[in-house]
């Protein structure tokens, strides 16, 4: 085991603490000075919020040193800055009350007041969960998917998912936008679409499907997981999300070789998910905190993350990992086994619903997109490359 | 004069009454239903929050039509939402207390509680303003130009310049990202930079300078006057921003060739900006509330612009305008003729710094995006033009 392997061990084993430490830090006691009388429309008369304090307890999915972590702790901070110290939001580590794929299971039973997570951990209660993540792309990024969450209906058929096909108290609130998953760790670089085949490959949801059609023996293992699957030869290669994640749980401990891009997964969102007989009972203020923090936070995400993936993509490189990116072949492999995972599920005619949703969006917002932003390489290129290399 | 420009022109005499009704739908009643006594948190014991009612009173830069207006009043929205009515925010059309270059003395003043508008406005103030919006990308779309203003130095740049050079009492927060803004509306197709030589064309900021090197004639005119600026033929053309902005103004009546794209303002952002001494005096919660609401707006402009630009494109086409893809040999011109404004410019040590700092976070951060981030068009051309045309 590496020095580096080590020193991530022991960090990991720190979470409650350092978790504990955030809660205390960020709670505000409450505050109760009014001023009923004043007119005047200055802050000295203008009170802070007041109320009883009320503590959310939420569980991510995540280990603790992971990015997506603390995206959950940012977005607490976010809230209980804006609430004034009426709400306290403590954030549990993975697995302290549920295991990642069981987290809906304890926020619609109340057991939390809520939790952080992806959309496809639902994929074995209703394959249609995974395509709010790791469905066919139809040519969108993340951000486009979040517009149709959010202008195109998506919201509303996750609602109708959750809500009524799978009967959970939960309402949930997405946000990230996840940069595209990368291909991958391997041992050595992945060439052509038949180096996949027999590949004992990590992936989620979904895109399990388009793998095993590339001839991959294909599996889901949970995100903490998959370094020490890699290291005994549970497993050959796997994905799990980006530069920055991949380098905080290990994985350049023990693959040499990383691929970046591919389309099995360009397109996923965080969810942040509350009991929803909970999130009923609060005040409208208070609501609309929780709601527009989860908005906040997506903007706020996707600046961290251009911060944090860039610096730490520059790490792995300098930790002797080479970095290759997915060739075309491969790329279009994977469209042809999307048209045939597709055409299977789309049986379902739920599933055929989200899918066409999907497609309706995609076929006339990234086709605008492509029209309306201006490449950046050709710009890149000429400013470092050329005129002042 | 075309129907849809006389239905435009008699939409904007209306606009004073529009946002008086919106003001009032949305100041709810200061709500005072507190209860010190229990203990537990359930929402009818924690109490919205309570204080006097402080009224900000903003201005907007655009006419009321425009969707930039429409999203200055939906970050109005989240921040009285959040703030449980202590906050109300009256937003003013375009010029009510000041014209759209002079809003910044006007909330320095304290005439206005804040404004919204772009950076670019005051660049007759110091031409380093325009680099927050309208200068060379360096390879960055407007998403990483946030990223640079939250996690790579911008903020305090913008801070020192505004706070520090021009001894403005503001703050500002920079939201958006605009999309790409077009090339624009001309009499006919543009085919080769040669195009350019003598045209009387409109853009805003240090762009100016990149059309004037192209051999143009560039101005500047603000964007309610634009329009008729065509109409009349002061000018022969003009970009103003994007399909909504440029569809809502009235554009397709007086020109009838789009060209999408352009290097000249890829990356510009919108600036919500505040009296300092009003913001300094609001209590920690209603600060937060106004900070992470711009960044909520933020997300929600990003999707909301998808949806309407893709429709308002259709709309435009369906309109009889010719849309085209500038073609790459402008694009190249306008690259080579950043080299030579930097150059000019970067004799003043302020501007130089900006400039420096953005191309050290686009040289990372850029590059590690495009690496990342697999291309849309692929997977769009499979799915609606291949295989299920």
């Amino acid at each position: 085991m590496s020095i580096q392997s080590v020193r991530r061990k022991i960090l990991k084993l720190i979470p409650a603490g350092a978790v504990g430490a955030f809660v205390a830090a960020c709670s505000g006691a409450v505050q109760n000075g009014q001023n009923k009388s004043a007119q005047t429309t200055q802050s000295t008369t203008n009170s802070p919020a007041t109320g009883e304090t009320i503590t959310l307890r939420m569980q991510s999915s995540w280990p603790v040193k992971d990015i997506f972590h603390e995206i959950f702790l940012d977005w607490g901070k976010k809230v209980e800055a804006m609430s004034g110290g009426r709400l306290k939001v403590n954030i549990l580590p993975a697995g302290s009350v549920a295991s990642a794929t069981q987290l809906i299971e304890a926020v619609d039973k109340g057991t939390l007041d809520g939790g952080h997570a992806f959309p496809a951990y639902w994929f074995g209660l209703n394959r249609a969960a995974s395509l709010f993540g790791t469905g066919p792309s139809f040519g969108m990024d993340a951000e486009m998917m979040l517009g149709w969450i959010h202008y195109g209906g998506g919201q509303e058929l996750y609602n109708e998912l959750i809500q009524t096909k799978l009967k959970k108290n939960v309402i949930s609130f997405f946000h990230g936008p996840v940069p595209t998953q990368p291909l991958g760790w391997f041992k050595q670089q992945v060439k052509a679409p038949a180096d996949f085949k027999g590949l004992k490959y990590r992936t989620a949801g979904i895109a399990l499907d388009v793998f095993k059609d590339m001839g991959a023996a294909s599996q889901f293992i949970p995100g903490g997981e998959i370094v020490s699957s890699l290291e005994r030869g549970v497993i050959d290669a796997a994905e799990f999300s980006n530069p920055s994640s991949d380098e905080g749980l290990g994985f350049p401990d023990v693959r040499k070789v990383l691929m970046l891009q591919s389309y099995h997964q360009p397109v996923e969102m965080l969810e942040l998910q509350m009991n929803k007989s909970k999130y009923d009972s609060l005040p409208p203020d208070l609501q609309a905190i929780i709601k527009y923090a989860t908005m906040a936070q997506s903007a706020d995400f996707t600046w961290k993350m251009m911060d944090r993936n860039s610096k730490d993509l520059e790490t792995i490189e300098k930790n002797g990992v080479k970095v290759f990116i997915t060739p075309k072949s491969i790329l279009e492999a994977q469209l042809q086994a999307w048209d045939k995972v597709i055409a299977k599920e789309s049986a379902d005619p739920f599933f055929k619903k989200v899918i066409d949703s999907q497609r309706a969006w995609a076929k006339r917002v990234a086709s605008s997109r492509l029209e309306i932003m201006v490449e950046n390489k050709t710009a890149y290129d000429h400013f470092f490359k050329e005129a002042q290399a």
